[in-house]
């Protein structure tokens, strides 16, 4: 390609009035930086990822749905502090300039940017192996932020949604890469629980959104809280679609350690528990109680009145 | 390696107080997001950058050059727009978790960190093929960015420090690729010419960072600007080292297209030519004026009073 190859593309794909969401840019992509003006009383709220083509995403996915599901992932960072989404940035590393697949990448990205309100600020586009960083900036109200380490002894602890469906997902994908059902769709198209991270602000003591699995993601609170906590495993909210599909042990161990489902998991007061209930309701989002915080150390798990030690290793994997 | 494994090597070596400067963070890496505050009165300037093994450094260099290489390019970022260096995030991608590079990056992470005053926030590691993309957030007076689009007819045309450094490294570099002499510095620790770009507010109508080669940078501010210029190519500055090591047709050649040399090219009012002068004496900068806006568009390239037609192709060639 020519010298100009870059800027053209740059320009063609990522320079889309679609790709410019409800808050504004004092400048936009361009120039050596983009300049951002943040409202005062707010803190940023920043997170970085990296997904990978082969590790994070099957490469042969449509590049609509990748664009989406890297979008969203990070998009989860936010919710999972209590964050409103304003600007991100892009970092596409590809083999090749492969208009197909910018097409479908851009739409892809301009869908979830429009639906969730962020901008693309900036970024860069690079030739290698396929890899996508996108870093997301938000704001939250100064010292309102959702943390980790903030769980109680008794707190209540709750997912949103359904676990396991995104490793369900990814296992229909393997079968076939343009699957749209049900479960495919929570793979690639995950839903940051952005209005239920802000509605939480003041509420949970603590929270984190379900990347590596649920085991995985409970002792990140528990550890930074320095507690432990029981979870009872019968309460997993499991959807129609993956007790249908998969029998009840892989069930279970979807979602305990599948990952990726992008839900939002949080501690909170007993004394919440009315309020939970009637938010869940009027959202039509489960928010389901799972377990307990405790003084005990280490995560157990329950069923029947019976305790089990917890399997080692039951998260997602990076490295 | 075990699903503790990314945790502990964060922690390890990026969780390291010498990668934390001078601008505090209310919550640092460790959560779903870093909470930062940005002081009032400041825009936000940020942006980001992807550098792949074999395309954008030597896989063998030694890991801290490697760091030094991607965090001083990103800063330069910033001094183009006049930024002050606040924070930054890390994604970085690894074929396998390998101790003694992870060691080395993080410590020419932390040098270039402590040097420009820049805190790391957050970020990601994953496994897959070697490459690392930064994106850095900066501040600057709300309103006084430099940009590339204020050109005006008549303003003279400055280069920082001396152009062709970078290129004659790398080439330094594929010979021996732990080479630390003069010009292979100028390629793995560019300067980011954070205090001229802050010295420029309020003082250049254009600025930008020559990554891409003068050419072609200078092409985007003429772009931006809707003018042209002229150079003068005997003007070009060109460090002794260079001029001993190459030829002069090639020192020519590097200064104009070598690119990432990492300095800053800008426009400015004949009226400032003593105070240019004099900020370049006192903080011992080579600034040197090479050529003039014009209304004329396109590039000329002039030796002893002789216009040439500008070759194509001369800039890096990111795809």
């Amino acid at each position: 390609m020519s010298a100009a190859g870059e800027f053209d593309l740059i320009r063609r794909y990522f320079h889309r009035p679609q790709l410019q969401s409800a808050t504004p840019m004092a400048l936009g992509p361009g120039d050596d930086c983009a300049l951002l003006d943040v409202p005062s009383g707010q803190q940023l709220a920043i997170s970085a990822d990296t997904l990978v083509a082969g590790v994070h995403f099957l490469p042969e996915m449509p590049a609509a749905h990748i664009a989406q599901r890297c979008l969203c992932a990070n998009l989860s960072d936010l919710a999972a502090m209590g964050a409103k989404p304003a600007w991100f940035t892009l970092c596409l590393t590809l083999p090749a300039n492969d208009e197909t697949f910018l097409q479908g990448f851009s739409d892809g990205l301009a869908q979830v940017a429009q639906r969730y309100g962020i901008s693309l600020a900036g970024g860069d586009t690079t030739r290698g192996p396929l890899s996508i960083s996108i870093q997301v900036i938000g704001w939250v109200p100064q010292g309102h932020a959702l943390q980790r380490n903030g769980a109680q002894i008794g707190d209540d602890i709750y997912v949103s949604g359904y676990l396991g469906d995104a490793a369900g997902g990814l296992a229909c994908l393997q079968e076939n890469v343009t699957d749209t059902g049900y479960l495919a769709q929570r793979f690639y198209a995950p839903t940051p629980r952005l209005e239920l991270g802000q509605w939480l602000q003041d509420k949970a003591t603590a929270a984190i959104d379900i990347s590596d699995g649920l085991l995985q993601d409970v002792g990140h609170i528990l550890q930074q809280s320095r507690l432990g906590a029981s979870l009872d495993v019968t309460q997993l909210p499991i959807s129609q679609t993956l007790a249908t599909q998969v029998p009840l042990a892989e069930q279970e161990r979807l979602a305990l350690a599948g990952g990726e489902d992008f839900e939002l998991c949080f501690t909170m007061p007993q004394s919440w528990r009315a309020q939970v209930q009637d938010y869940s309701k009027q959202q039509q989002l489960p928010l389901t109680r799972i377990g307990q915080v405790e003084a005990l150390s280490g995560l157990r798990l329950w069923r029947d009145g019976q305790a089990e030690v917890l399997p080692e290793n039951l998260g997602w994997q990076h490295f």
